[in-house]
């Protein structure tokens, strides 16, 4: 299991938008909306690792009213592995 | 259900040992290695606002090792809130 | 009582008017020009968290002439809360 | 009616000395522990500008445990001026 | 005597035009071409704090060919207070 | 008349006596306390471009308490050259 | 042989057309989408210092969909230099 | 095979130390003393990514004189991929 | 004998024609395309200081193509100053 | 040829004595105090390339009082190569 997490800046007034067009992708566990300079923060999951680049550059950049993402890869988790639970 | 997360930097050679220490906090649901600027991405989950207050200054902050943090709060899940599953 | 506090750069000339067009919305207790790199800071107030998600997305975003927020939420207060005093 | 605020950067696991010590402060309406980058918000009303000065530089800056700080200036509110109540 | 600096950017090829037409105003005391990541450095002179609110959004923000200010207000003179001589 | 702006920051609690002792210098014209990212905005005035070398490296560089500075050397002035009125 | 590390921002959307496009250029080797603040990371050889430029402006800098570049030359390498398979 | 890219600064002078150390690490195909703000830009492969961490945070994070790290994740390789000889 | 640096970032595939068009300047005594974030570094010679308005303003700000520029004024030569060869 | 600059910052007061120190290195051919975010901007030559390795290793990042440098590789001359006047 690859977790990959993006922070994403959406152009004004189209974070919702965004953010429930990235939530209802099926690699996505979790999308939430955060303070900060970012608008949402994204937790993927991936089974293999070149599924990460049809998710990020066919499906999360074609969506309307993104802006500008910064992507982190988890390559370790510390304490029990709850793995995801995509819906 | 509050849920804050955390970017943190680490003194050099110590995000295993703060990434552990994190780990075993009640709050805290998932500690990740990430790859970027920051060492740990955190997620911390509270059934009231002041508790963040007592986890980020008590005990976050205490932690040996840790160097930086930003903090995001959420305001709001997108899809089904699949909830924390705090070990 | 949850606050949150909005750091706002506004287009060239349109800080007046979001300025004006904010304070007039129920949950902003207080809106001011600040000298710096930012034009506006904005106090808001909500009595839960998803009121924040309704603010920053469909109201605050939406202001025209609004150009880039950072968004702070505030967990603790020091010393006496005197409450926010919404006119 | 000067209001300066404050966005304040302190040594780990010291924010909460700092912000308890600058509220009891007579100029300081507000403290705030915010999500973000820095670690408190404050915010400060004197009723000429060199009481600026005194409090920037002899006070808030020797408050032990306090790293860094960025300060600005209002220059207007919007809406009704509900002043401050400082405690 | 209130005083504001602003370092401004300007859009490429109107720092002249955008100088020239600050130094005219009434407020304005002293405007310079500076090296650096800026155009122009402003000193402005208020007898009170309102003033600055329509100097920064009425006039100087209505410049065209000005890009971005970042403003600093002075809250002390260090040794004598040689005022400002505004032709 | 050549003409240096310095942008300075100040160990936490030091900008008074770095901004005291450097106005005292000749070639200082002006010496502030600002809002904003640094401590101090300083004005600088000399006859020839070797002076600002003796300046910046001798006499401010080497005041106590300063930590940071940025300079910018004014290469044109727009409206009525004022000069400088130093004490 | 000099090698030349090029980081690339893209045009949202448009990662993968120039990544295919950049990699069948003669002079590159590798190119890699990759995780953090840019798009991709491309490693490129050259027999002689002149050609840098014709491939950075005439030929990387004209790709359509590439946003922003900074580009980084080696002049060391260590360990067994295992020289570069273009293909 | 997961490639992971590591841009590193290092204490002043230390950088050869350094490269030649992470040169020496079995992970590691390549290092290269780079232009620019970073000092060193290391590539390195991983049959699986646990590997990762001990890697980062047990060897590359222990090197003397290392001082701060950005990793980037490769998650796509454009054109053929010659895969990595390591020595 | 002044000289100025100018550090320039230009629209993606207009370095080469920026850079040339610059050369042309008889101020301009060298102008490189160098590696990093910026395009460009220039350097320009000036016998005095007004001049430098000029050449910033209505000669160099003028050049399509260019994007943004950061100037820095030598005040300093260290060792011989060999003095520039202007073609 | 190969062209080097460096942007250098040095330790508060040390700028003369690095600068000096630099001036006398045989690849240096010019070194500048300029005003700006950096200290020094430096201008070195060298017949190829992995004698940088050595100069900015062993001789550059060995002089006291240096604290950071942002090296840029020249890969284009426009106009005439004037060449570099070594002293």
């Amino acid at each position: 299991m690859y977790r990959l997490f993006v922070l994403a800046k959406c152009d004004l007034g189209h974070a919702a938008s965004v953010g429930n067009r990235i939530a209802e992708m099926e690699e996505v566990s979790e999308v939430y909306s955060v303070t900060g300079e970012y608008d949402l923060l994204i937790k993927v999951g991936f089974s293999d690792l070149p599924e990460i680049e049809d998710f990020v550059q066919e499906k999360l950049h074609a969506v309307p009213g993104l802006k500008e993402t910064v992507t982190m890869m988890s390559y370790r988790v510390y304490g029990e592995d709850i793995g995801d639970f995509v819906s």
